[in-house]
């Protein structure tokens, strides 16, 4: 049976967990969910961890919402080493979806960013989950982005 | 036997450690109380930890100052990473409210965030602990915020 | 047998792993190459990881690419901390080619970066694995760089 | 017995073990100190582990220098992580005594605030040492600094 | 038998290790040398893992160039954690040697600091694996420098 872990926060300003789990219904309905919501982006590598290791979850997809001073970046970094480290640990995909709330001053965009990142990167977790490896190799180096347009290749090759 | 375990530290400027304690004594009156006060931030992650392991804490609140320095900033980071790591390794919670010196330019100001923070969080950590990993799913994505008003979602959907 | 891992990203605007894999390929031909493709260089420890260990590689190459922005370099700076905690645990070398989205402004020549970087730290690597630890040292503190020209030795001695 | 370890380097300007070691020797006379000098901030850590885990040390103080520049900060942030993974894994405290160059452009002054501070932080350990977690309770969110005047608490409660 | 372990790096532009071994050569005359080449400074902590881990080096020395960069420098943060992490690990010193590019702007003063931090770097390691913890005590607090002239106490006591 496969597990997926879903964690978010109550500090996010956009429900994206809604969004990445009907992603992960659609395409991988086999799969059961549990979600774990927690205050902010500094207690989200315990809940993906306890996914992981006491629910024996899969993978596991993060919901982070982080504001725009210097200080909560520095919080954004405390995260993503945790998540590095337990990901090392467990050998298992975290995919961190992460918006920061300057990424626009325009709210009906920053929403939008926030549901195409959630949805595409639960896409991407369902892919790696689903086949493995060499599943996005066939998008590698294609500048492929998640809240934004694709940036595409640099030149044509 | 439920046991929640708080380090405060002796740099604070605002005795948050009360706050917290008085809220966890009426939301779980079950729950034994641990403190643990160390001289600043970077003692905090080993009296947290002490407290986990030592003690048999289920969770932990962690109650910091932070000065207004670049260099206090690192302090917090490197703290934030070590409370990560700690978590990671036990997979308990342990919930950091941490004020920044900065914040406000206005004591009276500084207080109020100090002691609103130290009381929500304490309150995510009982629901947490006595509930478990969707006791705060109601409210993913609406934009809590200790210390502050809420700041809502981005858009209402 | 001599067992390689390439692992790349969606993110990347430059296909990479292309060209690290001809050197692999050229120039240490009895090695079997596995390719693991993520979405982002967070995404590249736990492969690393998974290389290393799960599939019994006997090093890596990376190939990233960071955007412009402050956030980006923070994540890059996560990504190293976890790349180089894997390397002491598992003492196999991940050699890191990392090509910045602010290196130039030109296409072309942020393409000529990325391909040149990728072909001489595969170079790298294959030494490091057939020749071992001094394979390299009669270039040590010569200034070499890969994606420019090299910068030679301050002074002729 | 009671074995207290000291971290001094060669950087430092101020010989600040000096003033660290007359408090523990008057406050916590029974106790054995064992002195550890090595050249700068990055070396403190493994010297800290050694004392700690060879020797046995029930705690530690380091007392290290950091120099003006963004480089130097760096490096107090990879040894302020390091310090802090160490205490997690012990389970012992490691205070941690810093001085920043551009603290003060006056030397005299400079130096007030390094013997200062290594006295305070001396304290801070024996008071741990000896009476355990609640020692520092009574302070708790009184504004105690290390180097500086007390800053006080915000408001008077 | 005593064993020292040298790291150093192709993207170096001075070829420091050949200062560094003339002097464990002279100060160490017992001692075996290893050194071990890799090709930046995120190469370095592995191969001083290897080096003490692999080959039973008593200590390691190792020298790196760091670009001018913002991302150089994050590069530098890295690896000193890792490097750290590595000696708390192990307990055995690795003495870093770093040189940064932008130290100076005169390639001859760039030579001049790389050649005597190595040097001097050399000859602190060798009195920490001949003599141990007390060996530099004599030198605490008295602003010591490396690469530099020795900035001296901050005032005569």
């Amino acid at each position: 049976m496969i597990k997926i872990g879903v964690v978010d926060t109550t500090f996010s300003r956009v429900d994206m967990a809604k969004y990445a789990i009907e992603v992960i219904e659609t395409e991988l309905p086999e799969a059961t969910i549990i979600r774990y919501t927690v205050p902010g982006i500094k207690d989200i590598p315990v809940a993906a961890r306890n996914l992981l290791i006491n629910e024996g979850c899969d993978a596991v997809i993060t919901l982070g919402w982080v504001g725009p001073g210097a200080v909560d970046k520095y919080s954004y970094l405390a995260m993503s080493v945790g998540l590095i480290m337990l990901q090392i640990m467990t050998g298992k995909h975290v995919i961190d979806v992460t918006v920061h709330e300057d990424e626009s001053s325009d709210p009906e965009e920053l929403y939008q960013i926030a549901v195409d990142r959630a949805r595409k990167h639960a896409l991407n977790l369902v892919k790696l989950v689903k086949y493995g490896r060499e599943a996005l190799t066939q998008y590698a180096g294609k500048g492929l982005r998640q809240g934004r347009p694709d940036a595409g290749p640099v030149i044509e090759e």
